[in-house]
């Protein structure tokens, strides 16, 4: 039996789509149980109303819940009884390998916070990164690590994110031998600041990868990388603005099309691509941003997750757990250090 | 008489797009002359084509072009024959003040390198950053500064972005009191890198500026602010990845609209709005990057500038020439320093 615990407060949405992504995985998978964390008589009150193998859910009480605009670490040291921090406990004091992880749909800096300081990392590691996943015009999908949780790096960080993205997108999305690219502000490998330059070499030389080269940023969706690597500034940049332009687009499209008759019969012929369009778009499909590098897998969904959303990150940590991620990436790290 | 000097060689559509561009402008404006540096047979022999005022456009004769491949200090030391050399050497020497600019569609690296290594800056600027300035959804438009000269900054260079490139949004785009955002990874002041930190209360106590806030990458397009600071790397991914998913995104509509029978009669009547749409999406018409805080105003056009590209680039030269941009970047400056 997989164990996967599910912070059900905190998002947008919570504690419903958490729930229903929570109940959904449990129908997909057998050999799924799951502990859902969250004020007990509430989540009772929506459990009453569902039907699931209740053999295979179980609640922990917590009262507390931490919001998006609370600091960190205050939130991390005085709201033990929140739902994300009660989760992060079960993890933290996990001996016996009971649990694969977490998915959480609440305060990103908490968890990492959270994450980093009461779980820790994968021996090794020097700091946990964010790999959330897009899709690209080809048709696959591409990893983005960092996309925010280290944002002062260096070129070592450069490498881990590359090595751990790598054994991500092989395990839990089925690719093979990833293409690594190394985000830039031109192709050749003498271009962009000293963190880059420096970072080349070491992904040029690095055996438990394929790397590919620079990348720069107008190539995320055209389908030749399966893995860009940055800090977690300019990934958090480069995510959020190709985002900001794709939803801006289809807006702009949609506005332009309302403003005429004439466009309007035309979106009538053309409305199921749109909504094809808008699917490839949603984010959701894509579930959430997992925390490569912590000893236990930490998967983050975005604060406006839907029921899909949540499934899809439950599912996540299903995969590392199956596919064995954190101690490849442990073995990985290890042979690295080794040959040097 | 305003005297701009276009380099007519090193871009993918020379000289044919420099000329073109070059003979439109100086259709327009009754008071602008140009001189156009490059091979003189090739570009005789293009002119002896057109119809233009031959008084106010003159010939200086360049037989060498600085390939977009060459290393930028080896170039710049080498190919003095070049078109690019030798329009940066009349900048240079042009101790009477006789000429407003240059237009180049040739070499970033090599543009930046002579700009900085040979013509010099305004006087209290630390580095030369460049300022594009694409669309808005909500049909205005957004300068990013430094979009890519500068990778490893201080504070200090984002608070002059923010001061050359307001003065520029006012000047050549028309915008009273543009708001000022900080590229960051979320809203809040104490976010981002050590970098942006310690820029927000520079940028915050700044009385030569209207700073917003932070902006995240993804409201780049939404039209609440007029300009956007950041370090060249971030500037770089932010304006590549925003190009790579508007047109990655019209491109897939185009072959889905095209794989099926239904959405081509749909797009039929929706023609008239993708090309619309097009159009809005086409930096063309935009003009170039200028490179703010150079002595002379050297403005970079794209390397697949067209006709009406280089046209705008001419215009951008110009306008900075009435506004007097440069000495206006100079006293606000110098303003700056005195309130230190």
């Amino acid at each position: 039996m997989i164990k996967i615990i599910v912070d059900c407060a905190g998002g947008d949405r919570s504690p419903d789509a958490n729930i229903d992504g929570a109940l959904a995985a449990l129908e997909k998978k057998e050999d799924l149980s799951l502990v859902l964390t969250g004020d007990r008589d509430l989540l009772e009150s929506r459990l009453a109303e569902k039907k699931f193998d209740g053999s295979r859910v179980e609640i922990v009480h917590a009262p507390d819940v931490i919001g998006c605009d609370e600091k960190p670490t205050d939130a991390i040291r005085l709201k033990k009884e929140s739902s994300m921090m009660k989760a992060i406990t079960l993890l933290r004091t996990d001996e016996t390998g009971e649990y694969a992880g977490m998915v959480s749909t609440g305060s990103t800096g908490a968890l990492v916070a959270a994450s980093t300081l009461r779980i820790g990392r994968i021996p090794g590691v020097i700091r946990p990164a964010f790999c959330p996943v897009v899709p690209t015009l080809a048709g696959g999908v591409i990893g983005i690590c960092d996309s925010g949780a280290n944002v002062d790096i260096t070129p070592d960080y450069l490498l881990q994110f590359a090595v751990m993205g790598s054994l991500y997108m092989k395990k839990v999305w089925g690719i093979e031998n990833p293409r690594v690219g190394l985000l830039n502000i031109g192709v050749e490998a003498e271009k962009g600041d000293g963190l880059r330059r420096d970072a080349y070499p070491l992904l040029e030389s690095c055996p438990e990868i394929n790397f590919a080269g620079n990348m720069e940023a107008r190539e995320l969706l055209g389908g030749n990388f399966d893995l860009v690597v940055c800090d977690g500034f300019s990934g958090n940049v480069l995510i959020k603005s190709t985002e900001g332009a794709c939803l801006g687009m289809l807006k702009k499209l949609k506005t332009d099309i309302m403003s005429s008759f004439v466009n309007k019969i035309g979106a009538m012929f053309m409305s199921g691509m749109f909504k094809r369009e808008k699917q490839f778009m949603n984010y959701q499909n894509y579930g959430g941003s997992v925390l490569l590098g912590s000893s236990k897998t930490v998967v983050k969904g975005h604060g406006s997750s839907n029921a899909t959303a949540v499934e899809k990150c439950i599912e996540q940590v299903y995969m590392t757990e199956t596919g064995d991620l954190n101690r490849e990436i442990g073995l990985s790290l290890a042979r690295l250090n080794e040959g040097n």
